[in-house]
């Protein structure tokens, strides 16, 4: 391990069999979306030019008025500049590219948003030139606004498109409608305005596949059925496998993990371009209709943070600014929820929770924004026809008893372990699909899973239904209207209000009973080795689902027992004059919930989510109980939920935010060399490459930059008294350098490289010197090191940090990157030797 | 101005005629309920020094194990330690103490955190012990919820408590319960069951004032009503006055702008004691009932406060560690807003956005557990006897039509106009109070303000009636049962749904809206006279109100507008055969929202808080709109809301984490000394105080702190190279001088002070030297002269800094202060010359 390898690096630390990377990387023409980045860099390099031309007077100007008196400022030491030299100074007159990234590194978001407010304040400068001047000001100041509005518009519209789409191939499994084959099994019934409904829901237009095929009924019938419906669905799963390998291999997961990472600083290209977004949109219609236990709701968030991505680059001051950017992805990773589950502050509440790194407030409403436009498109679109933006909403609102928490707590407790258990057999088996050669056979897995999840589901009713039908099955109240298996009860009709009170079960409820029993195994059995497939796949409804099953089943019992003891003075206040009040929809919710938060580890975000599903406070505080129980079983059983399990297994660098660090260890133990003044490191540490200021040729300056992978070097006074003046970039070294030897006069190798104001007078044989002060970051944040890493972690979370100097008495003694501190977290933490990012 | 000056001083920069700071600094048995510092600060001295000595113990186990080869390592920097010396080290055998804060000074919050996770280290070490401490490390881990638990409990008692009273004695004003004295009118006509009741909704039981005096009707039972009314409002208005002037000085206003400085880390004792939580509480009742233009919403949060600060003490984790501390308050003013609306998530965004300036995460989930304990509470109290948390709910669900937008936007725009004014009249009022002598008699200023406002209010019964019931009313739809003045519409009651569309309106209504248009003047006036009386008064109501009239007056306007061309193409799609549908109580609460947004220039809590009110989707796009628009408008013309605005006017140190800071200075710009190296600066700066780290005798260090009154000191190498080694607060040093000449043999004025770990051997003749390494902090956050104040801000902001060092080359070039950046901020930005920080 070498001190401050340059994070360009990290992709080899990442998993070797995460094909994934290879394939972008050495497969230009599929998924990259982003423009080119020589483009890129190449405008930006002239705006920047330009601007900081404009900026330099600006500074004189404002500060002449500010702080009167600045003109006698002046500092004894010899290379302090008289005027005042900026961070962003440095980026004056400079070679294009300087201030992009490349792939897999990691951002400085200190950088970023000065050079965002640099850009902010030369626009308000220029704003007094003109009225064209003012306009294009007005158009920065709205192009915010405008951008997550673009982006809700896009992601309420795809969404609605996936709907539909979704609920129109599902229903191709089973059958078409003749008259117009494009219409699903409900919309086919609407337009046919037909009253004629069988017991099936099924109308006169709408024809199953055995009915077309002329088998009406009998063996045959439901042999022609199950077969088409595997066929589908292996046609189906073929279908998505095949598009994400092909086109857009980022386009599989749910995404949410690398949406962490990509939000806390990191560059992935190509995962938010729009080959991505297109075959993740169609990809997930297919592997949805496929009738794979995988829901919908997770990858919303990745489309809709690729539509933000794509939409960024309609304007500049986001799409060429990495930091900025990510806050129009915040914002549509909020419209992504607010799609998913009808919840735009579920959603705002999600990106800030669970998402974001970097949640600056002002973001806070542009988000909410983004997510409200985002559920009024698509309320507009309309895709389920019911006037609501998701398939289960809740329209009871029946009083729950105090005794009721018993069971909520216990649905709570029992979603916290399924979410430990699938999280542990989940990342097992991804574990073993990465390091065995099952890892090369994506397709055939894909088509494996397939086919056993639909010769296993067909037969039962309740998984061969679409996830989130089952789920809004299992949540709701049993009506007048309903004459499934599970709303079988004795009821007395003679009643006034028969389906308001609870009834003794008949049968049906029991028959029903047990194959939500099958259903609930063979559903938590199959999504573990479902998600991780290389088809988009989300998490959200599967888990749900397993949670709204245990939720039924315990509700129905929990019915039950009171019905059987309506006079035991533990459920006295549940029944009234021999009709009792329970619902077993409520405790489905509830299950639903405990099993999500167990396997995400959401919190206030679930329980708003789930909130603005029933859209009343009743529910509150059962959810909450379930919800606070289910992640603290949870948290002792093991403190990852999914996204960050799935982010150490592909070992990405997020440095969790939410974690904090509780060792005492200070800085010196972690900053790279470990030794310094051996010259030679112990555990082969080298000795820190520095730059000295003025004594080094640009030969030397080459030497050190090819010798090492660093992505930046310190800057020092002299190699024997090394006080720190600065520290310069790799990429920003190596472009100056490039450039100068192509179009500076005289810049031979034996040049000396300057970082300081004052240039000597050279003699008239000695070479030209290369002056390089412009690059120079003048303010690298620097720490002693006896800084307790407590506060070293804060810093490089809270300020975004790439890296940081250490210092002692002002003399530099090494350098912390934030790998170095993953890196360190996880050596004290982790135990698991099989951990990605040290292998 | 001096350099580094402490914050202690800032007491003196405050506003001179701000008597309440005087007041309580020279009132100590007046509102003060912290714990006496001394007590605590020796309790948590002896506590600190035991965990301080297993802890030593604890690391070199622990880092023996996570960091092999540890031992080898060592500096060559002379004054290196050999094992790790870290800043919480420093803290070890001291006088008690060392670690807390006096009043008015600026808490150091990487500190407090990095003390807490100490103690929380030491706590995981002991649970190996045995089964007691087990216990106790249990309880440790559940105290913040066990906490935030307590708190919620409190708020929703106290919100509760506080309604029921204020409804009581408002109704007192009016008349009295004869059965039972106890009861509100509305109370009291639900027990005698009476159906009788008369046009105002009065029953049997009620007697108005003038009914028992014997005078029924008539002129005469007027006057006797109007001046029992005039009385007893002024009654109230000097009770209220009088608590707060004598019992508890920092109850009055509405506590908002002072919790934000408090969570920014600001310590002012007695702000959040039980002695202000308690006059606060029957001071809102009071004032509420006075009938003056205030509402009781805003000082919820303040009573929130004061029950979190006041539990926090039971649960030394948070009660003595004031960054902890803020934890729970931030939970608990969530909770205020929680109980004030019924609205337990727009609690937390309020909290989140307005309020809190540190917001960790995963406080997040506390404060929504917070919020909805209070909100439940509440709701068993049942204070308004109608299972709703608020007077205002809104029960119906209207569709509203796109081209309504437009008059929504124009009550945005009006609502942003009037937040902007009434900032401005407020503020121009509050200054003329403090500095001219009307500032000396706050209670007659509150008499002759009851006086108006209740000559004033009597005749009209829209200012008569409580604010809080005048929005109920503004709000609701005209249903059946309504028949007051407004509501008087031509009905055509053939029709099936008369109630549900709109109707022509009558002479009622024409009355009614002129009364509504004096009460909109008469209350916009008197509230800016009323925000800042020396009572508690809240701010939300009276601009709710402002807002809900102007938006019902709209409401209604639109609705005789369509009414009066039904056939249109412009409201074409708003009437259907016949019937329009507006309801002009949506207009009001959009009004309200828009109002309410102008004078607090809140967004998202706003909207959500609404969104509570209303409890669907259906009104968020309305509330939406309005709640933009006002926010531009009001940015537009200026850019503080009402509570920063308060916030400089009272010269709080509140650095804003929500502004950006734009400017292009840098910290060589802001750091004092200015110009160090003339020795003597211009504008009468000292020279940087610096101490070395082996050479001062103790009487030169003392003379040092005699000469300054610096909170803190540099240490440095030696005078000649100003290298850095670290920082030692005034406190600290005091305290272990003091101690050392008390305790130690041989301390004498000409002791060597060492800094240093390695103490030269001294002869036998030489004074024994004083060793304070253990006092000083090894790891000050250190940043180059360079450095943009950009950067320096958000470091101050997101690390919780209390000061920074500025460095060049390693070498000390001077410190900047929280109080330097502010100063600096408002020295760029605000050029009013009577800004109170700089007076």
């Amino acid at each position: 391990m070498e001190p401050t390898e340059t994070d360009a690096l990290l992709v080899e630390f990442m998993d070797p069999a995460a094909s994934v990377y290879r394939t972008v990387q050495s497969n230009e023409d599929s998924g990259v979306a982003e423009l080119p980045l020589e483009n890129n860099g190449r405008v930006e390099g002239r705006q920047t030019q330009r601007l900081m031309r404009q900026r330099i007077s600006d500074d004189d100007e404002m500060l002449d008025i500010a702080m009167d008196g600045r003109d006698d400022h002046g500092m004894e030491v010899p290379d302090k500049s008289h005027g005042s030299t900026h961070l962003m100074d440095t980026l004056d007159d400079l070679p294009p590219g300087i201030g992009q990234y490349d792939d897999f590194h990691t951002i400085d978001w200190l950088r970023d948003v000065a050079r965002d407010r640099m850009r902010h304040r030369h626009i308000v400068k220029k704003r007094q030139d003109g009225c064209w001047e003012k306009l294009k000001s007005a158009h920065d100041a709205w192009s915010g606004w405008v951008c997550v509005f673009l982006v809700g518009l896009a992601a309420g519209s795809c969404a609605g498109i996936i709907d539909i789409g979704a609920t129109w191939m599902s229903d191709l499994k089973e059958g078409v409608c003749l008259d117009a084959f494009w219409f699903n099994q409900e919309q086919c019934c609407w337009t046919a305005n037909s009253t004629t409904f069988n017991a099936e829901g099924d109308c006169d237009q709408w024809f199953t596949w055995p009915e077309l095929i002329g088998s009406v009924s009998g063996a045959g019938s439901y042999i022609i059925g199950y077969l088409l419906y595997i066929v589908w669905a292996i046609i189906f799963g073929l279908l998505a496998a095949m598009l994400v390998r092909v086109f857009a291999p980022y386009a599989c997961g749910s995404g949410i993990p690398e949406i962490k990472t990509i939000l806390s600083g990191f560059i992935i290209r190509g995962y938010l371009g729009k080959w991505t977004l297109l075959i993740k949109s169609v990809g997930m219609m297919l592997a949805v209709s496929a009738g794979l236990s995988l829901g919908k709701e997770g990858p919303f968030v990745h489309v809709a943070c690729c539509c933000g991505n794509i939409f960024s680059y309609l304007f500049p001051k986001y799409g060429r600014n990495e930091a900025k950017k990510r806050e129009i992805l915040s914002a549509a990773s909020a419209a992504g929820v607010s799609v998913a589950f009808g919840a735009p502050i579920g959603g705002i509440l999600f990106s800030l929770e669970e998402v974001s790194y970097y949640f600056p407030l002002k973001t806070l409403w542009r988000s909410f924004f983004c997510a409200l436009i985002a559920a009024f498109i698509l309320r507009s679109i309309n895709p389920f026809g019911n006037d609501h933006l998701v398939m289960f909403y809740i329209d009871y609102n029946e009083q729950w008893s105090l005794q009721e928490l018993i069971p909520f707590i216990l649905l709570g407790a029992l979603g916290g372990v399924f979410g430990k258990l699938f999280i542990k057999f989940n990342i097992m088996w991804c574990r073993y699909r990465k390091f065995s050669s099952l890892g090369n056979f994506p397709i055939l897995e894909v088509l494996v899973v397939t086919f056993i999840t639909a010769l296993i589901s067909y037969p039962n009713q309740y998984t061969r239904m679409n996830s989130s039908e089952l789920i809004r099955l299992l949540v709701s109240r049993c009506g007048p209207e309903d004459e499934m298996e599970l709303c079988d009860y004795n009821r007395n009709l003679s009643t006034p209000h028969p389906y308001q009170s609870s009834a003794v079960a008949s049968s049906g409820v029991h028959s029903a009973l047990w194959k939500l029993f099958l259903a609930l195994i063979f559903k938590s059995v199959i999504t573990v080795f479902t998600f991780g497939l290389k088809i988009p796949a989300g998490l959200f409804i599967p888990s749900m689902a397993v949670g709204a099953i245990t939720g039924r089943m315990i509700g129905i019992g929990m019915e039950q027992l009171v019905l059987a003891n309506p006079s035991s003075p533990l459920f006295a206040n549940m029944c009234e004059q021999d009709s009792c009040h329970i619902t077993p929809g409520l405790y489905a919710l509830v299950g639903a919930a405990a099993a999500l938060g167990g396997v995400t580890r959401m919190t206030v975000s679930l329980v708003v989510i789930m909130f603005e599903l029933t859209g009343g406070l009743e529910y509150i505080v059962p959810l909450m109980c379930a919800a606070m129980t289910s992640k603290w079983v949870g948290d002792a059983l093991g403190r990852e939920g999914i996204y960050d399990a799935h982010i150490v297994l592909n070992g990405y660098p997020f440095l969790d935010s939410k974690e904090e660090f509780t060792h005492t260890t200070i800085a010196a133990d972690v900053m790279r060399p470990r030794y310094w003044r051996y010259g030679i490191g112990v555990r082969n540490d080298p000795p820190l490459c520095v730059i000295t200021q003025d004594t080094m040729t640009v030969e030397e300056v080459e030497q050190v930059m090819q010798n090492t992978m660093h992505n930046g070097f310190p800057v020092v006074v002299s190699r024997e008294s090394q006080y720190l003046v600065g520290f310069v970039l790799r990429r920003d070294l190596n472009l100056a350098i490039t450039n100068a030897r192509k179009t500076s006069e005289g810049i031979v190798s034996n040049s000396t490289v300057y970082f300081t104001t004052h240039v000597p007078p050279s003699g008239p044989n000695d070479p030209v010197p290369l002056k390089l002060r412009k690059i120079l970051d003048m303010a690298p944040i620097t720490i002693t090191d006896q800084t307790p890493m407590e506060t070293v972690v804060e810093m490089f979370r809270k300020l975004g940090l790439r890296q940081n100097l250490v210092t002692h008495n002002g003399r530099l003694l090494g350098i912390i990157t934030k790998k170095d501190v993953l890196r360190h977290i996880a050596q004290l933490e982790n135990q698991d030797p099989e951990s990605i990012l040290f292998n």
